[in-house]
């Protein structure tokens, strides 16, 4: 039997072709955030997120959820982004917040179980209903989910899957880790 | 050739003899913390380390380090702890307690690098450099592990190689897994 796949498409994949950065509309944000190593990390993140009012009326992004970010996009483990990973955050942040607005049907400014539910497979992910409650106990508060959770469990679901994927050369749903790679890939987020 | 092993004993073996817990001196606190339901989640134990000043100087654990000390004993996914697990929680802590203080060996008050190194093979994780470097860049500010990052560190290590070890049955340190327990075992923690 095919394995039906576990959803959502590949992530990240790099572009073709880079325009020179200086180029860039966003370059002068990046630089002025990045700081003298030319890099971000967790903390320039969690300031410049907070000081750009993302979340808005929202609850501020944790720094755990900031470095939560950060190792999703960091596939060489330095801790840091250069600006084509800042850029992709942007990119999937904004997809996220439009993403918690559209399922959060009631209004009342947190995802609630049911709704959870709705958005995770509209993100194209198939976990089981145990896994989905997992996820729900993991990240919600009294039964809701604040904005700055649900882009957690967001990147962490995303990440893992990446991780997985890389190693499911045949796309058959089933990777077997060594100890020190399980490790690898699940510490980091 | 023989798999040298992943290293630190087998967490959290239940006792052989539960007594009544009425008679446990520990049962008092835990009613208070557990409120009605007789469980503790995440915010109470968050409110009950705070209040009884386990931290000292140390910095307040996050909300999110106390999920992960919850999810590391919830084998039942419900995410709160009955009495058994909050005493388990309690020795756990008091043991990495000690443990950062003994390798905090220059009193910054903070574990650096090399003292992390050192901690974490004293635990008698056998891990390889990439990734011991991978804990110490996620968990550390400024190349400096608080004692909260330190504890979600710990948990969280404890927690994944106890998942892991329950599914190698043969104790060869290689698991197969289906995508979608590799996202139970690993989004929870
Ligand atoms: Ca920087
Ligand atoms: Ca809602
Ligand atoms: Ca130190």
């Amino acid at each position: 039997m095919a394995y039906p796949g576990y959803g959502a498409p590949a992530a990240f994949c790099p572009p073709m072709f880079t325009p020179p950065a200086a180029s860039d509309p966003m370059w002068g944000f990046f630089t002025a955030v990045a700081g003298q190593d030319g890099e971000v990390d967790a903390e320039e993140l969690q300031t410049c997120l907070t000081q750009s009012g993302f979340s808005g009326s929202y609850t501020p992004f944790s720094l755990d959820t900031c470095r939560i970010m950060i190792s999703m996009l960091d596939k060489d483990y330095s801790g840091k982004m250069g600006f084509g990973e800042f850029k992709e955050l942007f990119t999937a942040l904004n997809g996220w917040k439009q993403n918690f607005m559209a399922f959060d049907r009631d209004r009342s400014g947190t995802v609630e179980r049911h709704e959870m539910i709705q958005a995770i497979s509209a993100m194209g992910y198939q976990v089981s209903p145990r896994v989905l409650d997992v996820m729900v106990k993991r990240y919600s508060r009294r039964g809701r989910i604040y904005f700055d959770d649900y882009v957690a469990c967001c990147v962490k679901l995303r990440a893992l899957t990446d991780n997985f994927r890389r190693r499911d050369m045949m796309q058959q749903g089933r990777v077997t880790f060594l100890y020190d790679d399980f490790i690898l890939c699940t510490m980091a987020v």
